[in-house]
């Protein structure tokens, strides 16, 4: 893997890079749409490709590892191979998954212990066997097995979780290096920063983080319901000490807005499932601020569902249609809202990317908080 | 609205001709696909167009009304320009909803009184209204206020139910045509035999129906349980009254062998939602025969959705994937299912149609329904 700066924002700590893998480049910053179980949810793998122009999507262990099953996906030479999807994918950990879906389980220095949410059968995550599974998925970024906390968390949980996440890290690392890929290609990964919003506890994992030397970093348990500026707070700690030559992944976040003001701290990747679960719901993002498609205003509203899109579906398609459809639980409107939202993501990290290059990214990025938070 | 015939069959009674609308032409035999609410399950309008290649498609009147409701759509101008679909649409005239779904329901000599499933508000169906109703949905081809009656039905029943269907559709057509189309196009008004399974009741009704004289016409209150057998009986008799020089569509059929032996009995347009809700369930119609693809069989089976279609998904997804999709009541394994579904069933008919041309139709269709009903 290899990572390679562009340009810099003079204003801010904002970077636009590219970042290769074997199954292609990606241009940073960049948003990846969440593929849960191998599908992002409402939408085909060639609309992903050339309407939403996603360049990685993200997989989830706990998911795949319940279902398919690590045989299946072996059997099918890994999840690229099992899912149609050929350009980059990068798997969590699982780990978050066990702390939010399963009620049943027990956190030891060996692994967590719990219950399956699908048949309550029982299972075993270490950091050894999380990174056998993600060699089987054979995602080209795959994370280190942690535990992220969650808020609010008291200062002494937080900092003896914190310590076992980086003995976990050590454990990770040393399985990672001493197994192969199984599908013939490099796999790259990630470590986690944790420490919940206590500073010096995200200082000294940052600097520990740092110190594994990997081909990238990352940035969890944010996002787990702490004020959006406690967030850019432990951000910006962790972003001054993570190395400004490897790609920076902020984990789990997050709206437009959050987007935005974490790439003016340097963040590199993201991901969140908030464009996709809350399309479903019929939330829109839009570069004017946020639509509740439900709302009885859009009922006769027959203009475009976002004039100022060039995705072909929200040109097509009304917002009473769209209402309609949501309204009626039927499949489509999943659909169609989904794609808006996700092309709404790339679009923004694309043009951030753009300003980047250009050197107004900071002002444009003022510009754009204000209006993105507007309820329309 | 004009209908013409291209060939009939020398060894059967199917025929292939061409129905020309306002919003374009259909070739036949054609199946429609099914668009309750106005959007035909996970499916883009644009891939019922490119892909499944749906010459027209149907809509339901209990639910249009009920939701997004009459407002809505004549202010959007009509269902084509509410839903964004501009080929031919057909909507049935409710009968069937309010019958099947609705619990407290009186049917009076003045219309049917019923609740909707939705919000048990109350609501009066009546023959004039539901014409009404259907102006403004605007569908291309609307259908006559009828009851269909349930299978069994004592022939006592049946009889006077029939008697009424017939005064019924004496005043849909006065009110259909004393009332002008809403959006400056023809409307097409077809009426509906009934009779149950009883022989001389279905006689009866087709000189009536057909004494009406409207552009087409159509079968009901088949496909409600009785063994297909008795179904095909009443079709033979019904299609050996009907006028040959005009469409006739059989309502609510149904598997891919129903409906090549109700071609050969000289029925021209079905629609059934057996296509796309099986599909959700994970029931696929292939060329071969029937694949539940939830069936442990195909759980490492990375084999193509179906090798012998030329639709892009059945060749980009693999029977294993799907079976996880559907496993998981992922949204894309309704989608991708549905689509392979009602690709099939526009292929099946289309072949039909190429056969009868060719004068090979009586033997393929022997063939075919040998190989449709097999379970994979
Ligand atoms: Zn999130
Ligand atoms: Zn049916």
């Amino acid at each position: 893997m290899a990572f390679t700066l562009h340009a810099t924002d003079p204003y801010s700590k904002a970077r636009a890079g590219e970042l290769t893998t074997a199954h292609g480049t990606i241009q940073t910053p960049i948003f990846m749409p969440v593929g849960t179980a191998g599908s992002v949810k409402g939408v085909h793998q060639y609309e992903l490709k050339n309407d939403i122009k996603a360049q990685i999507i993200l997989g989830n262990t706990y998911h795949l590892y319940l279902r398919p099953g690590l045989d299946i996906i072996r059997a099918a030479g890994g999840l690229h191979q099992f899912n149609g999807w050929d350009k980059p994918i990068l798997t969590d950990s699982g780990g978050y998954q066990v702390y939010s879906l399963t009620e049943v389980r027990k956190i030891k220095e060996e692994g967590v212990t719990f219950r399956s949410h699908i048949d309550g059968s029982k299972h075993l995550f270490t950091p050894e066997n999380v990174m056998d599974t993600q060699r089987v998925i054979g995602a080209d970024i795959i994370m280190a097995f942690d535990e992220c906390t969650p808020y609010p968390c008291d200062y002494r949980y937080a900092s003896r979780s914190l310590d076992m996440t980086h003995r976990w890290l050590k454990r990770c690392c040393d399985r990672f290096d001493t197994t192969d890929p199984l599908y013939g290609y490099h796999q790259s990964l990630f470590p986690i920063v944790q420490g919940s919003v206590y500073k010096d506890l995200r200082e000294k994992s940052a600097e520990i983080i740092a110190s594994f030397e990997r081909e990238g970093n990352a940035i969890g348990g944010l996002s787990v319901g702490e004020p959006a500026e406690e967030m850019y707070a432990m951000t910006e700690i962790v972003t001054n000490i993570l190395p400004a030559d490897k790609p920076r992944y902020l984990m789990g976040v997050g709206t437009p807005i959050n987007i935005l003001e974490n790439i003016a701290l340097g963040i590199d990747m993201f991901d969140c499932v908030m464009p996709t679960r809350n399309a479903r719901n019929g939330m829109l993002f839009t570069r004017k601020g946020i639509i509740n498609i439900k709302n009885k205003k859009w009922a006769a509203d027959f203009s475009p569902i976002d004039p100022d899109s060039n995705l072909a579906t929200d040109q097509q398609y009304t917002k009473a249609y769209l209402r309609h459809l949501i309204h009626s639980k039927e499949l489509l409107g999943a659909q169609i809202a989904t794609l808006h939202n996700l092309h709404f993501y790339l679009w923004l990290v694309g043009e951030a990317r753009t300003k980047i290059r250009e050197g107004t990214f900071y002002e444009w990025k003022n510009k754009m908080v204000k209006q993105l938070g507007e309820r329309l």
